[in-house]
């Protein structure tokens, strides 16, 4: 696969603004063409951006499993998606061969990458920006309630999540981050499209488990919250007896499981309405042979 | 003024949902009627509360000016405005004597009081409040952008105010902030009506004296961020030459004016729409004379 177009999406849920800040921001101090590779910025949900909500119909980064032709054209993010893929997909009219997708979470995550299912060219760019960085790698499969994601529509592509930061809320400290993540992407695909990258032997993963939903009462109501032990201690390990949520009595339930977990996303704010107080991961060490970048060299 | 029933408002912005919770958790552990004193808790905006939006229509807490006999019936927070005043109003069907209005903000403020002009009763219920807990009051007065807040259609009010946490994101520290100033409201209240109050003899306000919207282009976007350096800086003074933003350029645009200003409400998320990125303030210390609690004691 030549690296010919890689498309950059913010603003996939309108609220999370700081990343568009930060891609404006790029885009005026440096070209969109790096060694022969052009990079498309985009907006992915243009008009919840505008409206600074999170989506206007259904939520955009849950609507690319949507697209058929017998899609219901009423609803925005499904057009949208469907505009996207047409557009920017790997058989569209200005095809990208990597779709990278930028997003921000309340959650205390720092700079983590996203990975949806075990494919070996997503598996390739996040082992080359793990190796870089550090970052913590959240693996999501198998999850039936959650499909449909933006960059699962393209042969390869990641997530980049950023917190925690408010929805709305502009932060520089973020923006910085993210313009950091943006040039050293840029840096590992020119170095992909080289042939001078050197893939780590091991990558570090936090494969998704589930998630757990806040306590609820008879009327579906929220009636326990993030306890305050557990608040902010995103990717810290839970294990039998540990504080979950917090009653309004001051009852403390705690986490029954044998196995221990590392929690994601606690306490999202965009995930109360999918009943996701948080989601838990297993933590492992998996194998990275070489070829898994020769998709990319062919 | 004999104190007969009290109000406490919150949800008066939908996605402010801390005071909310607060409110539900203190109303399950103590009696609604203290001493004779029957408290009201009630949602201000049940609506966008239940939608998780900051409004409807129209900013609730902007809307009671607008209520007159010809009011556009068709904006949802004009009615309910009308309708709280004709329920609880101190001419309504069940009158109250004072409204307190529970809010939270994204800006580090921490808890603060809010008044709004300079009535006698309000200042002896600030005073009271201030002498407690040392809280800082700000005094929100002449500015014609800026009307029709809740507390002013009642005798008395005060608004409570709380951050920094975001909107839509339930926080138990936040939460037990809130519980704490309900408890003490409902104490220093139950002391006005047994006449066992001393005033303070001054009280220090910060009196609001503008805005400053953040710099814009052309088309109205937003093309400078808050500077890093007066982030999380509210209360704290700026003088000539301090930062105050930031562009995409590295440039910063620093406060030109010869006084020196407080500020409040830094980066408040809510207020982009009302092209303010932070308000600022004036600190004075003013005598407080015994009689302002007089219209209470009689």
């Amino acid at each position: 696969m030549d690296l010919k177009k890689i498309l950059i999406v913010s603003g996939t849920h309108g609220n999370e603004i700081n990343p568009v800040w930060a891609v404006n921001q790029f885009n005026k101090q440096l070209n969109t063409i790096d060694e022969n590779i052009e990079y498309k910025y985009i907006i992915g949900n243009p008009l919840a951006y505008e409206k600074g909500c999170r989506y206007i119909d259904n939520d955009l980064n849950r609507s690319f499993s949507l697209i058929k032709k017998d899609f219901d054209k009423s609803i925005y993010e499904i057009n949208r998606a469907n505009f996207l893929v047409e557009k920017f997909g790997i058989n569209g009219t200005e095809p990208c061969e990597i779709a990278i997708d930028l997003h921000t979470t309340t959650a205390n995550m720092g700079t983590s990458i996203v990975m949806y299912g075990r494919r070996r060219k997503d598996f390739c760019l996040a082992a080359l920006l793990q190796q870089k960085f550090g970052l913590p790698i959240y693996l999501h499969e198998k999850d039936e309630k959650q499909t449909g994601f933006l960059v699962e529509a393209w042969p390869c592509g990641l997530v980049i999540e950023i917190g925690p930061v408010a929805q709305n809320f502009y932060d520089v400290k973020i923006i910085n981050r993210f313009l950091i993540i943006i040039s050293s992407i840029r840096d590992e695909i020119k170095k992909l499209k080289n042939n001078q990258i050197k893939l780590p032997k091991v990558l570090t993963v936090y494969i998704h488990q589930g998630s757990i939903d806040y306590p609820r009462g008879k009327d579906g109501n929220i009636v326990a919250l993030i306890h305050p032990k557990r608040m902010n201690q995103d990717w810290n390990p839970i294990k039998k007896g540990d504080p979950l949520f917090l009653d309004m009595k001051g009852n403390t339930k705690i986490y029954k499981g044998e196995d221990i977990i590392w929690p994601v996303f606690i306490g999202e704010v965009a995930y109360k309405e999918k009943n996701i107080a948080m989601s838990y991961t297993k933590k492992e060490v998996l194998d990275l042979p070489n070829q898994f970048c020769d998709e990319f060299l062919s």
